[in-house]
């Protein structure tokens, strides 16, 4: 341990280092194997670096959730992502659908092809934040960064009800990745051409009423 | 203790205390909270009766597994639920939707306003069974008794693909459940009406492309 780093701010990869080894944890062994000196050693770092950045377990569950927040944005916003539509040149109903189909169902491939550890990381914290208010509006807040693009685009593809409709797109997207993870469908996963096509029946149902 | 109980398979009332206070401690503390002596402790019997019943830690994850199974079968799957179809007597496609949205919304909204606690242990578990196999074969025993009714519900109300849709709408249900319950629609759960709205969509999308 480096007495000089004292309290002051850990340098970011450090923190993205220690925050990367409690989500591993986290998605490894549950709730219960996450403490401070589980993720030193898991990261590598002396004995007291974790305590020294977070200092309290609900500091530690929320430098995780902030950091899981990050990754996140990396696996479903990528490039790939349908944009909202230029002023004066709204999309055709059948574009727009098929773009937010193929945007979701790539998002929701690629997570369970090479994520899952995260997933089960952000499972286990929403569980923990049930019980945890201040847990709890960190991952609103992280939240609000998907929901919000959600909407928007839903409206942009012709949704007469957005909000309802993001929170039951979400929630399909949602369940897809937890049935497929740590729910029923876990030895069943649907390849990507399944995902697009029950995507595309969802937002058929939702767009076309 | 009543050292004259020794091994011997516990009556049933004793089984489903023990379980019951599981399921509790799981929803309220989570699995750190889940230990033998909490679990005597919070269904108030003498030390030692759950490790009678359950000798270790996976013997009393499935325990719990095999209780939420049986009260989660009792929250979906009431008298309410649309039966098969008589032979002979087939429903006319928009009777088969409306029954089934309305039976699942009234499954989701009872789960929702009435057993949020029951929700949260499953998830738990579900995590768990991730990391422990023998939990996993139990856990995915008992959602077979959920999968399989809703495979015939779906091919009842005409559709070609009942395999593949079965595991959206139960992803749907899952994640309506999940978000509403610990993820970012916790603090604005739709009401019935909504509920069966947004699975009507769902099934016009899987039954009328």
């Amino acid at each position: 341990m480096n007495p000089r780093s004292g309290r002051a701010p850990a340098p970011a990869p450090r923190r993205e280092l220690i925050a990367d080894a409690a989500l591993t944890l986290l998605a490894e062994r549950g709730m219960r194997g996450l403490t401070h000196r589980a993720v030193d050693e898991a990261a590598g770092l002396p004995q007291g670096s974790t305590s020294n950045l977070a200092r309290t377990r609900a500091a530690l569950l929320e430098t995780a959730v902030r950091r899981l927040a990050e990754r996140e944005a990396a696996v479903l916003t990528p490039r790939e992502m349908p944009r909202a539509p230029v002023a004066g040149a709204a999309p055709r109903p059948d574009d727009a659908v098929a773009a937010v189909a193929e945007a979701l169902s790539l998002a929701l491939h690629r997570y369970l092809s090479r994520h899952r550890h995260l997933l089960i990381a952000r499972y286990e914290l929403a569980l923990e934040a049930t019980r945890r208010p201040e847990l709890r509006a960190v991952y609103d807040r992280a939240g609000q960064a998907f929901r919000e693009p959600m909407v928007a685009m839903l409206a942009a593809a012709g949704s007469a009800e957005p909000e309802r409709h993001a929170l039951s797109m979400v929630a399909w997207c949602d369940g897809v990745l937890f049935s497929c993870t740590a729910g029923q469908f876990h030895a069943a996963v649907p390849d990507r051409d399944a995902l697009r096509t029950s995507c595309t029946e969802l937002l058929d149902g939702m767009l076309r009423g």
